[in-house]
């Protein structure tokens, strides 16, 4: 492992998971822990997800040769700028938000000196948030995404990729709009729909759900605060699906009204077919 | 337990797992197996799910007290007709189909003189089918649904609850055409909304998908041929339910374009309240 002193900015799941996953396996590394409140501070020093803390950026990111800002998606462009006042020249600067079209457009427009900026999305968590969920294993065998364009330094970028490969399993790396497409599809259309479903359904029916219907709708307990913050930065990418969705179910709706067995069951055993064949990138 | 000898006609998943846990929770009950298939038949039995089985449906229902319909919707009338051929009088006569409605219409349309029929949905079942997957408790702590009518014999119904109290968890009495709706709600427009789902995922971003994507459309691998017969005979509760659901959707995409924060907060958080809210009945 190349960085020795580790800064991260928000200890909640995300934040408090990496800090106990470089701490138990990579013991020479120093975990640095950023966040407003003393109380999370002492606290995530306790539950060993960082080795000290501080409410200072001055002292908690001169210490760092990487700053991982694990902060919803809202706040992580202040905190890239904080890093660029405090941080020493040439360290490396990363989050792990959701989304990354639009930090790494804005990184990008203000043309940083000190800092070396490469945005990813380890693609880990769960519908759960806060450091009292904090787990070694939670990045264990998973996907992380590293935002690659033009400006990107190349030794920054190899740097996130050997770091990534140590805490996940895959890295893939690549355009931020592409990334913000994918995730689109595969986690921020689903979210949305299986919030949709969780308000439609009719109260007096609800309480007779069993795992089917659980299942179908887990994502949709996600913090909204963090959702919010997702849909808005992915506003266009999501749009797009749910229109492609819309015009489906309204075939979907007009072939079952049609009466015709063999559509139907042509449309269930295509979503029975690829769901089942279904095999991890 | 009022039932000594019940025969079970199809022996899959629901008809496997009923068999093991009768012959498992009541040594004195003798489980009778029918199916077309003598290798099925002849693996049932090899697996413990029923005492003997026959393709004869004089021999498998004239030794019969409970007959329990267990193949997929569309063959369920056929199965009770056979019943009233060969049944000893005042024979209790049930099915597990996921609908009621046409069911019970149709069996109380023909006046049986024989047989007594109680439509029954035991709310339990996963997405794979077959014997290979029968477990003793599959049932076990599960809802099930009993159709009552103004036509219902009521010592056939109250035997029926007694039945599937010592199997399932709860037994709900509700109305057939109730019971369709609420199905329709939590279980089979869920189930239409992921196959949409699945099926309109770009394929170049299906391999990317982690957890909460597969939570959500776990249910798109059932058996299409049994859930064919589930959304034709349960067409127009899902059909007022996708209607409802499409309207919405509209209204979330109009929200996520104006750009308006607040609306989109209070709906991921609402959403978010009531799932985590969820209690069972």
């Amino acid at each position: 492992m190349r960085f020795k002193k580790v800064t991260i900015v928000g200890i909640g799941l995300i934040g408090g998971s990496l800090g106990l996953a470089l701490r138990k396996k990579f013991p020479g590394i120093e975990v640095i822990g950023l966040s407003r409140s003393l109380q999370k501070i002492a606290r995530a020093k306790k539950k060993g997800l960082i080795d000290w803390g501080s409410r200072d950026p001055r002292k908690a990111f001169s210490n760092a040769d990487l700053i991982v800002i694990a902060t919803p998606v809202s706040l992580i462009f202040q905190w890239i700028r904080e890093a660029e006042k405090w941080a020493k020249p040439g360290t490396v600067v990363t989050d792990v938000g959701s989304t990354k079209g639009e930090i790494v457009r804005r990184a990008e427009r203000e043309k940083f000196r000190n800092i070396r900026f490469v945005g990813s999305h380890p693609m880990a968590g769960s519908h759960e948030s806060g450091m009292e969920f904090a787990e070694k294993d939670l990045f264990k065998g998973s996907l992380v995404f590293v935002a690659k364009t033009r400006q990107t330094d190349s030794g920054a970028l190899k740097a996130m990729i050997v770091f990534w490969k140590k805490i996940c399993g895959k890295v893939i790396v690549l355009d931020p709009v592409k990334h913000d497409r994918i995730v689109a599809d595969i986690s921020h259309i689903p979210h949305a729909l299986a919030s949709l479903l969780v308000q439609n359904v009719p109260s007096r029916s609800l309480p007779f759900a069993s795992s089917g219907f659980l299942d179908t709708t887990r994502v949709a307990q996600g913090d909204p605060r963090l959702w919010t913050d997702i849909f808005r930065t992915n506003k266009t990418s999501i749009l797009r699906g749910l229109s492609i969705y819309r015009k489906a179910l309204d075939r979907f709706a007009a072939g079952l009204r049609s009466r015709q067995e063999g559509i139907l069951y042509r449309f269930l055993a295509k979503s029975s077919k690829i769901r089942r064949d279904w095999k991890s990138f």
